[in-house]
């Protein structure tokens, strides 16, 4: 095991907002994804459908939310992002939740892409749990980020998310 | 598979917010769980410890957007919280963290101990991300419900969250 | 035409927030409607089509901005909702929108109704607006209120809104 | 009538937020408008009398509620603004509100100002409609917007709003 | 000096926010106050004129706040306000601002009323510090409060604030 | 006494958002600071002592409050903060909170700054004044500014804050 690193605490355990000042203004773009495990057919995804409007309500909120990541999440920076992309596909077990985020900004987008894929997939639990409470949300993963400093990375694909 | 049934769909399948004037004024109680996957050692949980700082960010974070879930979540009910309880232990795999979430009130408070639990868990996860991005969240679901016309609900305990 | 008379203003033309506190918590309801102009056929709103998705979008705003009317406008009180419904009917200058909210509380809803219309309007024009620019709400109106002291009030119809 | 033409959705019926990511960076400025209809005296207007401190109230309510419109409107883009005017003016029919709203940035700030009049009219009929049921809004329309590749565009003034 | 004592720490010293369930539904009314410090003529605060304006912004922005008051700080419960009263009076040193909250609820408003009071400030400075960086706030103190089992309490007056 | 000159009133007395349009982009700092006074040991403050989980909590609350400055405060504008640094220290009549905030854009940050300190304050002060009614916040001022036209400026030290 590692030891612990965390990025928020200065070097007396403070909590703080890392400064960005000096950082590049690029393009910074994050892909995130999440599984919303249901009994209901997935096929109910198919436009037109009724399960449709569920999961344009389910993109909506994800669109919403990520634009007040800031807000939300005490030490993520405010940026104003250009573009956030999610879509819901079908998946052998429920709902397979994609988003992408875009800025051009000094920081990364990758806790915006999860937070958009967390809340559009609780958006859909939000509309099966009454019926069936075990609906539940697994993988909330990134996928891939790029831009920055750190230079690019991409998870290693295994099915899982 | 089950046949579709989403209980914010009208008959002619627009969204609709669920009209609970009718229903009673009871306490509701409902209890989430989710896993933040991570290499850091669960140790660094140990109060006193600069894991214990992360934590407490991360329960306060918990807590706060519980209380904004209505806003957050379009179909949810807003629902003033008379208790909010969030707890992050140490887990083989990272951090277990729990929620359990109180109201006296007309519907349940299932969406408000998962949104406690998704935003502790992301706030977690946003102190990790930058030294590794493979951190991430498991197995966001509900654990137990009490109260309302629908009865008590709780979950099989299978060791998954 | 009538001497002004603001009910936000005390004795000394100070704004203030009316005190509810001896008012009596009862159910109160209220309903309101605009219309959005605009050239797009209509016919466009039929189940699922795409204008469908659109309407979808706007209902969905519209509720969630509902909830947050007193955030929005300095003077309204918080009124925890218990019922709010989002229609976009077909009609011949574009699209009808109306709404019905409700509470059980000690004060009106009137401002709720009309912030859900105005809203779910504002959402349509968002998706208008690109391509006609001339796309627009008319006629943010309210259709009745009941509930409280001052008794029921209904407009009288003129076919205007 | 004209075909749907909904920019918010993708060649599948899917809502998106629009990539803005390669728009120039260039100064958008967008004006509006709205009647606020009310038997109250236009007069009520002038400095230094009651119907001055509502009306401030309401330029208030609508410059604070145009820097929200990215949060409220759920596929608008969240845009820094530099500039928000908002002006109240007596009118033979009750107030009418104008907006001008700027910014420097990557799409238009046509929603914004629409936002902007729509708000301020909602907390003058705040202020109005216990006394006056009948207080409504009219006319939320667009008057002129300049910047962007689609180039400047001004409504044919017709005296309705 | 005394011996630590945070109410919201649980044995482990975690922060939590308290279970008021079982607490009763009685009447609450918190009063605060504090000063705005400036070389501005306190006269300035007579109606009809321009500080009365500035005054009326800072009023509006306390009601505003309070109302908000859960939501900014993280322990606090959401309460239903029904009245919020703020004032703003001339002061040897600047403007004296003074609010009353009220609620009928489970827990005290002593949050509600001290935040409206800071923020009611905080909006005044705004419109001071661009001419007067020295501007500023003192004792932001609570009054009195009334309602709840641990019963009434009042300040000594002093007359600092 | 000075002549009242409120920068947010045009020549009619009427409430307006300055346009910074025109303004340069730079960097912009501001630090300010304020004291909480309360009977608790100071030295509860030391890391690892369950006050400094309090003030954890009051630091993050700073942080995040200062992120939505313009949010509510009606006359400040929206800018994106690249740092945000809350400390908490020890002082002889209780904590002594200052903040630092900077931007890098066309107006400053004195407002972010004031606004961090106040909550962070507010936010300890909610954590003991269930005890200790008489909990309070003294001296809310503005340290320094640097950037843009007016040039730096920084208040002469007086041990008061």
């Amino acid at each position: 095991m590692a030891e612990p690193n965390f990025s928020h605490l200065d070097g007396d355990g403070r909590i703080q907002m890392v400064d960005i000042s000096s950082k590049e203004m690029t393009r910074r773009v994050a892909q995130a994804s999440c599984l919303v495990v249901t009994r209901i057919d997935g096929r109910s995804l198919e436009p037109r459908s009724d399960g449709f409007n569920v999961i344009q309500a389910a993109r909506l909120t994800g669109i919403q939310t990520a634009k007040r990541t800031a807000e939300l999440i005490p030490l993520c920076h405010p940026l104003p992002l250009t573009s956030i992309r999610l879509d819901v596909a079908e998946h052998p077990r429920g709902f397979l939740v994609r988003s992408e985020v875009a800025t051009d900004n000094r920081t990364g987008v990758e806790m915006e892409a999860l937070t958009a894929c967390s809340y559009a997939a609780l958006s859909l639990v939000n509309s099966l749990i009454a019926n069936e409470p075990e609906a539940h949300v697994e993988d909330v993963i990134l996928l891939r980020k790029s831009g920055g400093k750190s230079g690019d990375w991409g998870r290693e694909v295994d099915g899982a998310g």
